[in-house]
């Protein structure tokens, strides 16, 4: 049967998701744990390849198995294999047609930002610290710019290996809770390599007021990454979930 | 000069605030940075004793010192000290009768419960984990009974050293956020040994449906440890701050 598993990871002490020659990856733990439980050898793709230090609150995975366990049951029986950084969030069995990476889906990940004059230590594994002060509200202006349907070649990686850099933001949205952290929000069917951190970079500088608030139509016409602001650090990025339509 | 300063810290990996002699403490770190900073042996004394894997966002500690850097100053110069767990989040001159164990102030804890099927990685060592829910309404209604003026001798380990186990919390309150994680937040004069921690577990046990509400009359009428549920863990335990009258 095809089972469908939701993944959750603080992703600190990993190279990413996908399986690397140069260290640990989410994947290989997951693979190792499924392996063991099941004991058959597993092999789960994974919806999102999250680069080194980037979080999920919500993965998907799918997988083949030949056991007998009922999904549904996998999840609670995986986490006692999986470390404590890696934790499923439930399991059920898959359509045959399903594949996490190509199913149509909504994905929503949120980059965090601590902008205060010190830096708080209970936070710092899944937030920037920036200290000098970001104008949340340009911040919020510009990145309404990036809603709707967009050429984002500016907004991604030189080496993203895609057929096309059209992609949908359906919702943006840049909010300061009371803790002095500042949430970028964002949603859309699909993310170019690294388009988020990007975006989050580029935000960061309309925020201190080095980039004005009506740069960012010019940046998406250029279609050229220079346009756009550096690469936000990995570690403020935490994927949020992925919403299936099937 | 007498020096006053906010020091924050991810619990973790200490053995507690106090210097222990089976571990790293808190005090130890932020003592030996302050030595070599300002070139002398430093001896602070901290607001709050707090236990081991206990964070805190603003322990107070005061110190003196022969320095000629101005006390503003030594925030900032002491990070670039200090490892990542462990943030001074500022610091200025303090008054010759300060102190911070024994000046009057309002201290304000935080006790945070995931209260959900699966844990949550990015939040495990701050927070406890709780499958089987909680009844958040009947937390609160139950924590009401706790404020005022109470001896809490059944609220406090039995080690506890004190000449009298009277304290007054002035506020109490349990929330539960959008990210399923319950929030005990105490404020008051003072806090006896565990004191916060038991009165978390014995909110735990009234959520839970295995205590009544209205039993923690009768637990505090009955001055004994044994009366109140057991001590909630250590990490998910937060001091928040400490506010002083002068």
């Amino acid at each position: 049967m095809k089972v469908r598993a939701i993944i959750a990871y603080d992703g600190t002490n990993y190279v990413g998701w996908q399986v690397q020659p140069n260290g640990l990856s989410v994947q290989e733990e997951v693979n190792r744990c499924l392996s063991e439980l099941l004991k058959e050898d597993i092999h789960c793709i994974g919806a999102s390849r999250t680069d080194a230090g980037v979080h999920s609150l919500g993965n998907v995975i799918c997988f083949e198995t030949n056991t007998r366990m009922p999904a549904e049951k996998i999840a609670i029986a995986l986490n006692s294999y999986l470390p404590e950084d890696i934790v499923c969030q439930g399991s059920m069995e898959a359509s045959e047609d399903f594949n996490p990476r190509h199913s149509k889906s909504i994905k929503t990940y949120e980059y965090k930002i601590l902008n205060r004059k010190y830096p708080m230590p209970t936070v710092r594994r899944d937030t920037l610290f920036c200290r000098y002060p970001l104008d949340v509200e340009k911040m919020n202006t510009a990145a309404q710019y990036l809603a709707g349907e967009h050429d984002f070649t500016s907004f991604s990686n030189v080496h993203a290996q895609s057929n096309t850099r059209v992609r949908t933001i359906y919702q943006i949205g840049v909010t300061k809770d009371a803790a002095d952290i500042i949430h970028i929000r964002v949603q859309g069917s699909g993310f170019l390599y690294n388009m988020v951190r990007i975006i989050a970079g580029t935000l960061i500088e309309v925020g201190s007021g080095r980039m004005a608030v009506d740069a960012i139509p010019g940046i998406l016409e250029a279609k050229d990454r220079s346009a756009a602001g550096p690469t936000a650090p990995a570690h403020g990025l935490t994927q949020i979930g992925i919403q299936y339509f099937n």
